[in-house]
């Protein structure tokens, strides 16, 4: 099972703000494309996981900001699975420019249905 | 029926770019605040009107920027109806800072159900 | 001189809202990234043109909505340069979802120091 | 020195996405929303203190999520200020609706200026 997976993306303008460097709650983003991507290159849809009546939804989120990043860099993610098990996901991130680690995170997932209870994991998606 | 109503709101600092101004997209999220409050000043809640199973969909925007918004800034944002009829609803706004005129925009909402068909304004929504 | 220029990107998650479809401020944000990546496949940066002191700012925006897009599209965006005279700039903008126009929308860019001043655009921009 | 302040606002249209509940990443403009009217309701504001050419910027986010917020939702924030020492200052975030507890967060600021290198806070600023 595919456990980590890169991306690289551009800043875009509307992501930075008036310090001249991106806004910290952009990075959220980029992480859950980060997670969606590295469903993809496992060979699954988080689309098609919605329509199974599934959701994932942050239960927690930890993030460490070192270097700024600024509009127009070229940004890699690397997004890996640490753990995967009963209904909740630990995911790790970090975002280089080049050699620079800008920043990284730790988050849990939690996967639940439309009614908000919480739903064990299908088991593609466990790691354990 | 109630046709015009004014808003005052800060500018957060999130809502800025590298450029130091506010970016212009924003302006679209404010203009919907601005419809939501008047609808509510109407004594109606957009939430109960979707509760219904309709919703009402921008089909059109124009938007003009005379002058930057920046962090921290108190503006003011008059939102006004048009027009309402049959299944479109049309807007006018202008955003101020004190007496200077920053931006002003038109635009048109669609209503129709979760299957995506038109359907008629309610008639408590109509000007005529 | 190039004039049009494609790119191909996803809706991201954090695009849609609540009524499950991209929220149409979003797409001035990836209007912006069509004049950004059309400037590149100039050979030209934005974050270069604006280390010289010049600032492009929306002065306009003409948008319009036909059908909505949903998470995890793959949408094509074409930018085309209408005119690029004076002080301004007039681009237009098509979104497609496979062979189905989603939006289109034209827009006026206005070149300006940082003072605010309106300044003519520098010639290699220009297309007459 | 006053350390708490709670304030007041409702959940924009555009802060949802297509799970029908607020998008994660807009707490974090929330937070920052929290921390800026926190400082004027201590007589300050976070614009002017830029202005002097400090800047605060986010250093660590520890976001934790328990129930989800929806759109037209009136939320109250709480922000505390934990500890602001040396060139850093912990907050601490609680968001309600009514009695509920939806979320909570600690972050770290750090005190910068415009070259990026880390400054002592103003004494206004410290809390020991």
């Amino acid at each position: 099972m595919l456990r980590e997976h890169t991306i690289e993306f551009r800043v875009r303008y509307q992501e930075t703000d008036a310090q001249g460097r991106v806004h910290h709650a952009n990075y959220l983003t980029w992480y859950e494309m980060g997670r969606v991507e590295l469903l993809r290159a496992m060979g699954h849809s988080y689309r098609d996981f919605e329509a199974t009546g599934l959701l994932l939804v942050i239960a927690e989120m930890n993030a460490k900001y070192y270097l700024p990043a600024s509009y127009d860099d070229l940004l890699t993610l690397t997004t890996r699975t640490v753990r995967a098990k009963g209904a909740r996901i630990e995911h790790h991130y970090q975002v280089h420019l080049g050699k620079d680690l800008l920043a990284e995170a730790t988050s849990i997932v939690a996967c639940i249905d439309r009614t908000g209870k919480v739903r064990r994991l299908p088991e593609w998606l466990r790691t354990e």
